[in-house]
């Protein structure tokens, strides 16, 4: 069964439209077309906002939000995508954890660039923190490259006066924008949606003139010292495996509480894809376990 | 109450009278006593048998043991220890999962050397479905150089038709007999009870003539492919750190379902340590689940 799912998903994306490195407002229609083909569930309530002047779009899913707030950060490679583009899987994560998701419309590539996606993050934060939010009520979290952010933002927060949030939670974090892991070599066949030659055009577009290894962009060469617990997942079919790998091992030696879930033969952000593929559902169930447990909330109850 | 905790831990394992290093008969022996100082609850069932030969004690603890049998290794960096000295771990898996651990009293060097103690726990694996107990039904756990026997023991029935267990657990694996990890140099302050001295004077007592690096030995070093979903947990503070890294990037790499979880400041085994400390009882959480999800069975009652 699931692996009928998974080549089902490998299909969909090695075939799919949208190619990350692509000219920037063609991938950016492609984009929006194929996430308006996944409407939210009947029980998601939305809401837009802003926070400290960053816009950002508010979520709920299902009865109980009561548990704390994702500070969520979506995907799209630093050029792509919105809040309202990966409310799916913002959805999910907040319906599963019982919390209330904020997800922040951070500028995008090349119009804004590195560092201030970094920047509004730290703002959004701060706003939050200031509007009575604690930070042990607090997990930040995001996808492909709005995972790397969660953890940049993360680490940004060490040179100001903010404390840490209760968690971070990275799923397939684009954490290395020199491109430079294994994987990079090693996967090109077996990832079906990311390539070498878009992340290189991307990481051109989002850090300009900086150095690509900054590690307010590439959070595998940052001092991770500090942190708050941190759970990484990815899967195995990535071209970003080892940024996943290379955080994690970076983090244990940094001294940070870290759990890395590598999961076989899915790809980039398989976790929204949990309608359709078993290893997504599990995926989330782990991640859900973590925040729970971050923020002091009970257990999901499963089957 | 946690950093107080491991302050006393850190000092307890700092000042006691174990030296891996040290000659094997005193060592063992002043394990042994330290050993008697754990009773085991007053739930837990044992009783000596054999399998295949080789000679285990079973074990069950609580009311539940129904949902699969834990194939357990204990550690001792293949000199010391024995699956009784070991039981108190071992027990507290078996009740958390639900299961009824088997825990293999397999050869010590340098009585016996490599690859005596991966032989046979293959013979016992063999014996145990031969018995008649599914593959799916078994999980191989094991800590320290039991946990590094688990993973070798997975890896060496690929060369035979066993079938992989449901799962491996693996709680801070001695896994690299060549002791060459990052963490040897950089933790050698922070780890309260492992030496490098030590573990070179055992791997060479293990290995004899062979090779410190051999696959079977070292299994960091091993073609991972195939292998049964695997959970690897750690302390931050271990010399054996990156033993734990090095084996879930391998893992990864291979194609294999693999978590690591590294919880900072905390020494090696400090799952065993569940009775005095909050973060061993944490630890101990995740790998419940993980073994139950493994084996099909419901999860843990948590608070």
């Amino acid at each position: 069964m699931s692996q009928q799912q998974r080549a089902v998903l490998d299909a969909m994306l090695r075939d799919g439209p949208l190619d990350l490195g692509g000219d920037v407002e063609r991938q950016r229609a492609i984009f929006a077309e194929m996430m308006s083909h996944f409407p939210l569930p009947d029980d998601v309530t939305t809401a837009d906002g802003e926070l400290g002047g960053i816009p950002v779009m508010s979520l709920t899913a299902g009865s109980d939000s009561s548990n704390g707030t994702l500070l969520y950060f979506h995907g799209g490679a630093y050029a792509i995508g919105s809040a309202r583009q990966a409310a799916g899987l913002t959805a999910e994560l907040a319906r599963r954890t019982g919390t209330t998701a904020i997800s922040v419309d951070y500028s995008l590539a090349p119009e804004a660039s590195f560092p201030a996606p970094v920047d509004e993050a730290v703002t959004a934060y701060r706003a939050l923190l200031e509007q009575g939010t604690p930070a042990e009520r607090i997990v930040f979290a995001g996808e492909s490259a709005g995972a790397g952010l969660a953890i940049t933002t993360a680490v940004a927060i060490k040179a100001t006066d903010l404390p840490q949030p209760a968690a971070v939670y990275a799923a397939s974090p684009w954490a290395d924008l020199t491109v430079s892991g294994e994987s990079a070599t090693t996967n090109t066949t077996s990832d079906p949606s990311v390539t070498v030659e878009g992340l290189r055009r991307r990481a051109q577009d989002y850090v300009g003139d900086s150095d690509p290894a900054h590690p307010l962009a590439s959070p595998v060469f940052a001092d991770l010292t500090g942190l708050a617990p941190l759970l990484i997942q990815a899967g195995g079919n990535e071209i970003l495996l080892d940024d996943a790998t290379r955080l994690a091992t970076r983090a244990a030696a940094a001294g940070v509480h870290v759990t890395l879930e590598i999961t076989p033969d899915v790809p980039h952000v398989f976790v929204s894809f949990a309608t359709i593929l078993e290893e997504a559902h599990d995926a989330l169930t782990v991640a859900s376990a973590f925040i729970r447990k971050a923020l002091g909330a009970p257990a999901e109850r499963t089957a």
